[in-house]
């Protein structure tokens, strides 16, 4: 512990109080301060454009709502027998404040996209970068004690014997989601991601089976899972973020065409990229890489003599998304003939159109046979039985087990040029009649 | 004007709202999306972990700003003469939501350190990214009129005819600061910046020699003088933000010494940068830089084998900021032997010493003797007669023409070594007897 | 008009812009003033300590909330053609307005319990205060135009013929719920009831069926409903609030058979009451009554010689309600037998025990066949067709057409005493065997 | 302790905690309940609407404040020896706690007015309320231990011998002024009363000599001191709130007379008031008043004969306050003048017109030759030395020791009717030569 201790000044907790050296020390590593440099919500910014926060200040957060949730327990729930009567036993809170602190500490830059592209998986990276003894995460951590690190990373990967410090940090309402929610609301500007999170605190309990929840908190929690539901389909989802992210695919994939081809152009060589384009990089190749790095070579591609490449490069700097619109399995068939239509216009139809399709399922009841059974949402009654949330909430009920989202076609927007513009053409046309109130349509249902 | 305006989200305007073809072209050039890349308050966030909005967000707010106080002079004080009567002539409208927009399209990464190694004017770039045909900004503007970027150019350096123009600009209380106060004070989470600003638009009025204030206002005129004042006490002089821009400073000088001395290791070439140090820059160049990319060469720099240069780049990307001490005119003849010892301790004095001075005159009245003269705050009363803030205010009396602020010694923090402990030697004990509460004091007056 | 805009500050809208003397005018009526003196929540402020607003300030943020929809629709909407095209006739601002003022007039204190024991009806209240020449409001209503008392009071009562200003004060999201779900938040201090107002004004369209939404706002309107929804669930809803409102009930309707017998103490006559007792008053005798009044002889009958009106008198002044549990169509059989209980302790079963039920149909469908049908929420899609509300959005379809709450049953807190302390007996054990987990239950299936 | 905290929620500090039975039973004393019909800011709410929150949540909050500190000063600075050390002894948590909570119980309707009128005093009601048995208070207290009321009742009158527990109750930065500088701001919608509560509570410290602040919260409470002021120049001193207590004062005035004349008129008799006016009343009788209450009889005398006492209690209940203009020392001697042609206008000059000043001192060093010595706000250095606020903060410098205010002459708006409308005579014409910008002014200067 601490002599005092030591907060951070944040807009969504006000403060964060940290009370441990270790928590101080894992903050000022290399690798937590290399967070601040990675957008928690990647390209959204391009929409919200408030959307300027890193995944460093959310990780703080998770940290934060850890903390509050230790403290609760401790004073509410302590155990008088080592966690046997199955309340909660402090022991566990220095274990459940480092796994809730690192628990995004493997995600690079433009995360999704890049492991897509690239074939890195950030949760590996994370097991990683806590057990590999290179790091600075690992050497404060083994200060702890030898098996610390390993302890660590098994409350990330949920495979620690405790549930309650498995779900703190890690199920359908955890210290992560309740940070996400309420930072990415606040910087977007957007009041969807609003719950009361001191009464979800103050509702939470632990119980043998981990965490549950007392009945005068049914309705906190069911506001919080109807924000998360809301924060997916106006945020998350945008559209026009999506366009971004596949703009940003389709220039990592040109460029990793380009390098497999051999012949990349060596004043173009993006130095710190370069050992994943060769698939052998090492983990400080890995750590060397955030946003502005990738965004640094993709000025260099500006001037690259592939059109193509400084195209997607230029699109995505000056932001220049491409159009959409949504299909459903019924309409996809009519896809490879609008792609023949744009290619018509002009465009590579590898690297100027493409399919993206965004869902989530918001809530869900545990199912054993699911391949990712999920942790239900547990209402604890006066007599101490549970009640799994949707047999309590119409509201949480009407979307429990259904997922929601949408598919998009993407295209350039020179493709909805208007009738007696410079750029309307016949091909131009005939790709229009595909399209109805923003959905593709079979045109010749409308004849 | 657009068919129907156009909005975006904001979280302290809630939503910007664009009304004319040409800011919604102006937004979207490259010159404005590369303003997403660089942090509003430099490297603030080291400090307020929040403080991650860049010039972006802020230009689309002086612009939202603008447009409001626009609205309101068009609505209550429109001009029946073409301006002759000292009202608001609303052809004005657009080249002031212009400039208001664009005020900050100059600025660099990093950009008053930038400046200072480099020799670089934001001021100057601004005025070449409005006037010079090769932007697109420019291409924008002349769509307008070809006399338009000069126009707006000129609003920009004062030198424009109509003063309410210029005022609503550029003045001690303007869209520029109306925003960047709110905004600061939203991102570091803390209201120091909050004011009225609904308020303050609805009691801003034109008259012949500008803009003035009605006297239902003058309060909340004076709360925002105080914030401003507080804002610069709290986070803009904060000193560890300025330890940061300390290193950041030391860090350019070490690179660009080694550059000029002609042997910098070409596996380090900062290829976006090298224009700079060869003091030899196209305003493409300027233009190609952001916060990313100086970033990214401080990651080259981590293996560079000058271990200075490695050194302070690590410092700067992983956060050390050094330590530091206030001293006073008094007392600043003792900072030499300071050195000496922080040297004899084993550190490179000139990258590791450093001194820093901030200073901020929160208001000033109007003095033409002045190098740079203010525009006074003007009340006016019933009877069209203008009384200058300070005068009717006391708060705002007590901090007129005064300037406030610090000047600081920065050293490792190894030189602050507690007793006990493993670095501790003699010369560190010499030199901490240099200090005392903070301050930079002479050991010769404790004996 | 107003030669300039007169504002109130508010801190839900921040300022209440007035632009018509009418407005002023009506404001400073004593029929407005004296929705000064009436809570807006009635009671509810015995459970959230802050719901202390009258419907003073609601009524303004009513009227701002109109103005705004106004503004939107005039800027966007106009209409070309006095209306025939189906868009907005600015003619209409000033009725639409008053009525939105307005709407509130005739609520009279502890509205809905009032009206239940002496049979007023604050709809044909309102409608008089609007058309009797001796009202102050009226006086004013007729100064815009004889017949313009009448129109208003046609907005208010459905039979206006414009459907959009009908729909804009009165509907299933109208300009009086979006105020009042933002108002009970704020003061509440919980914010189930945010939603985006600055949005959904946004997306209001006018059309010749009344008011319609944009697609792009669809989900604004969705939270809306949710938060509608919760607010009734967690706010309106409150037991503790029904409670004190069960008493206020119990503690008039005991006032009145001790006056309608006959013989009610003079020394304790409530003045401004009697005339309601006598079931013989005047609009003016109405317009006496507030809040206050009422409490007032609540205070004068702590002293009254019969001692069921001075302990229910007591018991609401001082804030003691009473307990209650759930009950079903299936266990309602068992509530005799548990008043039977409750008058065995002591206590007269006619002042002392009491059912409630309070549900609420969050959202509905036009219902030709209703016998209150619902003007349905419709997204005009960008063919102008229009799809209703609930067929979009799978959270709204979830609660649409079903009604939600619950019965009570009520009863003293003296019925809990718990085992081992003085005021435990075998009756009050006997009693107990009915309850479990806050729910009336047949003892004999437990055994 | 109870076994489990308790709950209110609220708009200002989100939830109060009680975690005392002690707390809980005195909540729910009638003495306690009867301030929820007792408005914090009387008037103020004919001006700023939103300030319709009573001295019932207010004492909640100063409370939760209380308890915030002493939370922070056991887990920081608690005592090793009962306090010897000058460090906080947790024994002195109850009777801090009750003090805050019940600092306020004593106040009455329309506390300041009130007591002009019936020479009434709060604080030795207060004194009363807590001491004499016939209280429910006392019998709360009583239950603490017998001597307790009597501590309490020492803490609010400043003799307990705890200088730390005194200061948190009653000193310049104390528990009740920051509650209600934040909750006044809250409800009127102004952001002036804002300052970081947060932040000071964290740097809060006992010491010997009672409360001190550590260096690095300076701002924090220099914030502080400002917000203070602002809120006193901007809320609580509003000309219009001023006007109404004059009406107030005039209307209760008046009630004497005609009741100390000896024909009050039966009809109209203020049964609860009476003692008041009889000089003759018990504890019982004050508690027994409400603004409720005095509302109910001035609805009563809207109907008496007396043209004066009607018109004023219509003015009072109708919201019709009194015009004002400012005036000084030098030209008071022209009131009298004044008062003439009011009263030649027709207006009884003892009913229609008056003067008010309101000063207030913002922030005072102490001075043990002033009638009222205050307890200057301590910074604690480095090295325990203290340095008095306002010698740190050029800010608070400039107002310490300054009293701000104004003087105002009222009479009624008849006396403002303009050329050329009915109610203009020469009466009135020569009454406005006397008025310029607000301010009585000599005509014969201007001629």
């Amino acid at each position: 512990m601490l002599p005092r201790e030591k907060v951070f000044r944040d807009p969504v907790h006000n403060y964060i109080h940290v009370q441990h050296q270790v928590i101080l020390d894992l903050i000022n590593t290399p690798e937590m301060q290399r967070l601040r440099r990675i957008h928690q919500l990647g390209v959204s910014n391009m929409v919200f454009q408030g959307a300027e926060h890193t995944r460093f200040t959310h990780s703080l957060g998770v940290y934060e709502v850890a903390r509050q949730i230790c403290d609760n327990f401790q004073r509410n729930y302590p155990t008088q027998n080592g966690g046997a009567d199955g309340l909660w036993n402090d022991d566990e809170r220095l274990v459940a404040l480092c796994a809730a602190l690192l628990h995004d500490i493997g995600h690079g830059a433009y995360s999704h996209t890049f492991e897509h592209i690239f074939g890195t998986d950030h949760e590996e990276i994370t097991r990683r970068i806590l057990t590999d003894p290179s790091t600075e995460v690992n050497k404060v951590l083994r200060g702890v004690s030898p098996d610390f690190p390993a302890k660590v990373a098994s409350v990330i990967d949920h495979s620690y014997p405790n549930p309650q410090v498995v779900q703190m940090i890690s199920s359908q309402i955890d210290a992560d989601r309740m940070d996400y929610l309420l930072r990415d609301a606040y910087n977007t500007g957007t009041n969807y991601g609003l719950f009361d999170l001191t009464r979800i605190l103050r509702v939470m309990r632990p119980y043998a089976g981990g965490i549950a929840f007392e009945p005068s908190g049914m309705h906190a929690v069911e506001d919080y899972i109807v924000s998360r539901f809301q924060m997916y389909q106006q945020i998350y989802f945008h559209p026009v973020s999506r366009s971004m992210e596949v703009i940003l695919t389709k220039l990592l994939e040109r460029a990793k065409e380009l390098f497999e081809a051999g012949d990349f152009d060596e004043r173009f060589n993006p130095r710190l990229l370069a050992p994943f384009f060769n698939k052998n990089f090492t983990l400080h190749d890995y750590l060397m890489l955030d946003d502005g790095v990738l965004n640094t070579y993709f000025h260099y591609w500006l001037d690259y003599p592939d059109p193509t490449l400084s195209d997607l490069a230029a699109r995505f700097l000056d932001r220049r998304p491409f159009k959409s619109a949504t299909f459903t399995t019924s309409s996809a068939n009519l896809l490879p003939a609008m792609a023949d239509l744009v290619a018509a216009a002009g465009f590579d139809r590898r690297y100027y159109t493409a399919t993206d399709s965004n869902f989530d399922l918001p809530y869900d009841q545990y199912d054993p046979t699911s391949a990712t059974p999920k942790t239900q949402i547990e209402i604890m009654q006066l007599d101490d039985t549970l009640e799994e949330l949707s047999t309590l909430s119409p509201l949480v009920g009407a979307i429990t087990g259904k997922v929601t989202g949408d598919e998009r076609f993407y295209f350039p927007k020179q493709m909805l040029a208007k009738p007696g513009t410079p750029g309307y053409t016949a091909t131009i046309a005939q790709f229009q009649r595909y399209l109805l109130n923003g959905e593709v349509i079979d045109p010749q249902l409308l004849q």
